[in-house]
């Protein structure tokens, strides 16, 4: 199917779906017992002990397996700021992916509010039903310090999907690549396309995971220490890239780079800037729906591996590949944060599901049954 | 089983759950194409179209069938003050309660803050998700402010269940309970014994109802114009009630009385003050788990209709009667607020399922499969 129809039938099966989610009763309740113990006043004897060890909470009720999919409709999917209402099919998609795939309830919310308080306050509000927030589609620089703020504040994983998931599935996706074309971390240059959530913290992971050297660019060209305009977590890329201190446009920056991953909206990177980059160039052009450059033309260029975020051609590289074992790896191990050091272990998880990476394989499919176990044990067997 | 025996199988029944309700998907996902319409990149499309007409969410999501069961735990069954934690176990027994009875979704939210400010932005936050918001167990005066407060700042159903529900399920009762002893609202005299959220509730729908004369008595005796520590909703009650302005206790107010409506939180009523009503008195004890007398002893001192909230003596009067129905009812209707005729309705059809009252049968079973949709059914008809 071509985009136009894949819309058709998108909005024509969203409707007679009316809620991709269902909320349905773990246990029967058809007799009197049974009501007189799953509601009162059976119920009133749980509450009462609740009342004494609310940390227990998660043992009796859905606090201990249950995911807040949570977005202020800021910055849904490459549309922008679509408000909670477009958001909330996108939330609603990730709760089904939870369950499908982690047999995790997950439980979307969509807010009114836009202002960073009012949303930092409304989830802390929320939050004694939940085992672990995920944000999503929230806008930088208001997404860092949301969660850094939610972070601090509650005692369960707080995850902005957009940033971490992202750079671990980018992070897997370079580690099998970097096996097909013969080359290591730490010599080479990557050139990350477009700084805001996810390419915020692929720079990030990918500085703590020993990169050689890296230079982000974003809309107004490298990021650079001194740049007009920085904020602070541009700031904060200049000061950990770019030790040469480069000036320039992209194509200043490819030259002679080994790797470059586009995380924009709506970016592009030309064959001709391809052609000015290392032997065996490495792109990722995972722009969505429409890829930096289209996997044809970066092959046309000499790009030794190509991945996008698409369905539609080999090498997808998508957060639906993390985040389902993420959470539940950290929900079992009971991490109470995330860190540096999980995404890597999960990020290694994810490149060793697939046996022998090769130019069109080096990441799993998102229907691989076995990523979500490899990912819980790996957290679980090194974050204890 | 005992009240012991209940409460250790209620624990052990909660902790082997770990949750009475889930969260799964509506529709597989196990092939690219299907990943590919509910999710990236054809929900990319149901966004598009809801960010363009954002009421049209409710037929393209969850939002269109799913209601928030939301409490502080300030007033937890007959616990009081208890906090989220324990409140939780109450909230999701509600929202299988819906699943089971009126198959609607229903997610619990228990509240951090007890802040009445808070809990409203808290709740306009998170509103885009629901079709309707069920307040529960946030204690009186609280509860009031924050029911009318979001009533005028939401535009779907918000309907504090403590004082709604319980006063349509007293007045079916009390419809019934009439029949039986033959006698008419408008010529009666009622004392209502307790004037929480529910006592309040249930007084201002009765003087709706159009009863004869309403006593209402709180823990410091006869509720009348002009009496100390009165605040703004009791000082409503004094109002609408009471028209002598008679003072003094309980046992004062009881005197001649045709029905006295127990809705305390340990209050007790004696023999000696039911041996004081007119003849063949109704009795609802409506305090849970323990009656403000016990049904025995009320029939002893010559009650002619005794009913409680237990699901163990005849005639339960419990909310669960009424929730899943109006509900559903006025999620159907599309009615955006509730009002006493709403509830007049909705208590006469609840009425209308037992085809002939008698003492031991003034209310269907909770588990009458009729129930819901004679409810729903009399919304719409009535309500368009």
């Amino acid at each position: 199917m071509n985009n136009n129809q894949y819309s058709q039938k998108a909005l024509e099966e969203h409707k007679k779906l009316s809620g991709k989610i269902q909320i349905t009763s773990t246990t029967r309740l058809t007799t009197t017992e049974q009501l007189s113990t799953y509601y009162t006043p059976g119920v009133g004897a749980v509450s009462s002990y609740l009342a004494k060890h609310p940390k227990e909470v998660k043992d009796y009720t859905i606090a201990g397996n249950t995911v807040a999919v949570i977005s202020d409709g800021s910055a849904v999917l490459g549309l922008g700021n679509v408000g909670p209402e477009a958001a909330l099919p996108v939330m609603e998609g990730k709760a089904m992916l939870f369950s499908e795939l982690a047999n995790l309830n997950a439980f979307p919310i969509v807010l009114r509010s836009q202002n960073t308080d009012e949303i930092i306050n409304t989830i802390i509000n929320i939050a004694p039903v939940f085992a672990a927030i995920n944000l999503e589609d929230i806008a930088a620089p208001a997404c860092f310090e949301i969660e850094k703020s939610l972070q601090s504040k509650l005692t369960i994983p707080v995850v902005h999907d957009d940033q971490h998931a992202t750079a671990i599935a980018v992070l897997a996706g370079l580690i099998n690549a970097l096996k097909v074309v013969n080359k290591q971390a730490n010599k080479i240059k990557i050139v990350i396309f477009g700084a805001g959530a996810a390419g915020n913290a692929v720079t990030k992971l990918l500085v703590t995971y020993g990169v050689g050297e890296i230079i982000a660019v974003d809309s107004k060209g490298i990021i650079y220490k001194g740049r007009d305009n920085l904020d602070i977590y541009k700031t904060e890329l200049a000061n950990i890239t770019n030790s040469k201190n480069t000036k320039g446009s992209l194509e200043d920056a490819i030259v002679n780079a080994d790797v470059v991953i586009g995380l924009t909206t709506g970016g592009n990177i030309s064959p001709g800037e391809i052609k000015k980059m290392n032997s065996d160039p490495i792109v990722f052009a995972l722009a969505n729906p429409v890829p930096e450059i289209m996997p044809e033309d970066a092959l046309g260029a000499g790009a030794a591996v190509v991945a996008t975020g698409r369905s539609d051609f080999p090498n997808q590289i998508n957060n639906v590949l993390v985040f389902p074992g993420l959470f539940k790896g950290l929900i079992a191990s009971q991490q109470n944060s995330m860190n540096e050091t999980i995404k890597i272990t999960t990020a290694q998880a994810l490149a060793d599901c697939v046996t022998k990476p090769s130019a069109k394989n080096i990441i799993p499919s998102v229907f691989d049954k076995h990523v979500v176990s490899a990912i819980v044990t790996a957290i679980g067997s090194k974050h204890k």
